[in-house]
């Protein structure tokens, strides 16, 4: 099948989730050694496939230089055998997280003798739309094959040949495995329709994990009548309190602002209590680092190199080395600033003063919200959940870092010995 | 108000709904007591106004009869002395559950010293949208409420005055307690363009919950943009092995079906193993209690009275007393007669067989599966939940009975001394 012939996504994609849901429901009772077993089955696999991994990648790289890709597209799409081997140990590493499919939430007996009990169970059929990256098809397929589930993986075109490369290995273990190839399928076409045909795909696929840019997630979030998890923007906040101490206070800016500017944890903002002592050094520091400050008046006033920043910048992930920064009326200034403009994906703070840090833990409506730490931490690997299939700023289902739990819902076991209900 | 002059239906439901956000803000951190406060005091409230709502209930049961309404529906609008306080009691033990708000789910501490916990948060603003029940009013106003949201309530033209009189009940109850009365609000108006502009409220309204009627919850599920907790059918199976006890097949097949048949945890299909030894009396039982039996020839072998069943009635939720009845060949085909018609709600199995009991349990992909029990047990004041604001078939969030905990969400707290991210 060529991209160049005409094909009906819609029949494409719904096969495809028809044959998905029949894999699903043999993974929902595979046990954990097997479904660990055609995980570790694709680390080895891959690993004596990395020449033709680098070779797929290499045709990729070429064919996205010629297309004028930026050097940050580039730089996720590039693969090295130090990637490979990172993509390989992920595998692994997901093969021995705890299994939560079978696991009991709660149970009790009711005073009528019948006994109810949660237990967790796969999703079902989860598709992944992503872009750039290929170590997402290896991540994303053995997250949900863990929990259980079935999965479609829609890679972007630019990594079209890495992507395929990285599934053949996968599909290898599930054969060497004993599950089936189902489990975990490839969309063959990356034509937008078949994006398109996978968001109308309500009843044959259960949820929607877009991986990718901005542009990318708000037409997922626009178009799909499939549910979504997913962050839209990560317009993350640092605010420094009044009882700051200054050294972590500097350490804890660059580090959520410049460690890496392009993930989804960077802060975009950073809030300084009007009452903090000294913040030249932390303008200061940013500044020698390369950073752009914008800031309001007042902050130009104390960092030279700072410029205005105009109302259009306190909305803005800007996932660069430039920074947004005001001072705030201490706690309430903050919270209102970021009840205001965030996005509900990491929020921090920065206190010697465990009654504020609650009171900004407690207000802040964010999925993850962070006292004296660095924003980057978020990240399900850094949260002990092994790996991570996206991070989610909606409401419903999960929260945050998404990993195996996010990706299982439950069901209610009634056991009774005859109960009639009066 | 009124109904008869034009109304821009989206800027009205956008107002209540920024109202309800901030009213949530003030709920989110509201304590226990207090939201239990206020509901306490609209249970008093409401059995001080007894006759006033029974008054206005009595225009509504006028005007619906005038109109033609079923007497299904009727009886649903209906209230009387007994309804009331049905409908206060429910308040009550609504104020008497564990509140779900800031409980902790999990806590880890990670190898660098960050200490992260999950904490249970409200899911926000809800939105509800009902037919004739009056009750759902005081039902679905009171579990928000504790849970820590603010809901917009938008019930049924036919029951407008028994809606708003309740409904006042509860505005006074939470005025009693010193919480905002924009936390519990009810859409003013019945025309249809109100629960359009509640389906496309993204980002104002964090969830809609539909109670009603198959032409409702289809007309909520196909136009929302918010997401949905929701059950659209309840074709519930009742599955007789061959390993079943007698007695407990008649009493359970009786009670499943015919205790309550408008209710969507009724049983609609019956499937008996092939291999069960004496059929007759359950399906005489069930036509002697003047049920509808439909079934195969094999069927209507048996039971003179039955009528056959054509291909339809094995996708069809009666809500009648009306069965579907047929032959399988044991677990195996019961389950894959299930997995093909059935709509994830509520399914059973009659055995004293422990293993293949447990084995249907596991097996069977609906959100509640039970053992030698009534379906009609499908409720959430069953389960001990105390009440129940719906009943979800979806995956995504919460399954089954939806009741306080299916009100919340959660937020990731990390709690450190200055860690930044290597």
């Amino acid at each position: 099948m060529t991209d160049a012939l005409p094909i009906d996504a819609a029949a494409l994609v719904n096969g495809m989730a028809v044959r998905a849901r029949a894999a699903a429901a043999i993974l929902a009772r595979a046990p954990t050694e097997r479904k660990a077993a055609a995980l570790s089955h694709a680390a080895r696999i891959l690993r004596g496939e990395a020449a033709a991994i680098l070779s797929a990648n290499a045709d990729d790289v070429a064919r996205a230089e010629a297309a004028g890709l930026s050097s940050a597209m580039l730089d996720r799409l590039r693969l090295d055998e130090k990637r490979i081997a990172g993509i390989a140990g992920a595998l692994e590493d997901v093969a021995a997280l705890p299994d939560p499919v079978g696991s009991t939430i709660d149970r009790v007996e009711r005073p009528n003798g019948l006994c109810l009990s949660r237990v967790r169970v796969p999703l079902g059929v989860v598709g992944i739309i992503y872009e750039s990256r290929p170590n997402v098809t290896a991540d994303a397929g053995a997250l949900a094959l863990m929990a259980g589930n079935a999965v479609i993986l829609r890679g972007g075109s630019e990594a079209r040949a890495s992507n395929r490369a990285i599934h053949d290995c996968l599909v290898a273990g599930l054969e060497a495995a004993g599950l089936p190839a189902d489990a975990i399928q490839f969309v063959p076409v990356t034509d937008r329709a078949a994006v398109g045909a996978m968001l109308a795909a309500q009843g044959l696929i259960d949820v929607i994990i877009p991986r990718g840019g901005k542009g990318l997630v708000a037409r997922v979030q626009e178009e799909a009548r499939v549910p979504v998890l997913a962050h839209l923007d990560g317009i993350n906040h640092l605010y420094i309190d009044r009882a700051a101490d200054p050294a972590k206070a500097l350490a804890l800016t660059i580090n959520a602002k410049l460690r890496r500017t392009g993930v989804c944890g960077a802060t975009e903002t950073l809030l300084i209590d009007r009452a903090y002592a000294d913040p030249a050094p932390i303008l200061a520091a940013l500044a020698d680092a390369g950073c752009e400050v914008r800031g309001t008046p007042e902050i130009l006033a104390i960092e030279p190199r700072a410029i205005p920043a105009d109302a259009e910048d306190w909305d803005t992930e800007y996932l660069e080395a430039i920074i947004a920064v005001t001072f705030v009326d201490g706690l309430a200034g903050a919270t209102a600033h970021i009840a205001a403009h965030g996005s509900h994906h990491t929020d921090a703070i920065v206190t010697e003063d465990e009654a504020t840090a609650e009171a900004f833990l407690a207000e802040v409506d964010s999925a993850i919200v962070m006292w004296n730490a660095s924003t980057q931490f978020a990240d399900g690997g850094e949260f002990g959940l092994g790996a991570e299939i996206g991070i989610s700023t909606g409401r419903l289902h999960a929260r945050g870092p998404v990993a195996l739990e996010g990706l299982t819902t439950y069901k209610w076991l009634v056991r009774g010995t005859g109960q009639t209900r009066p």
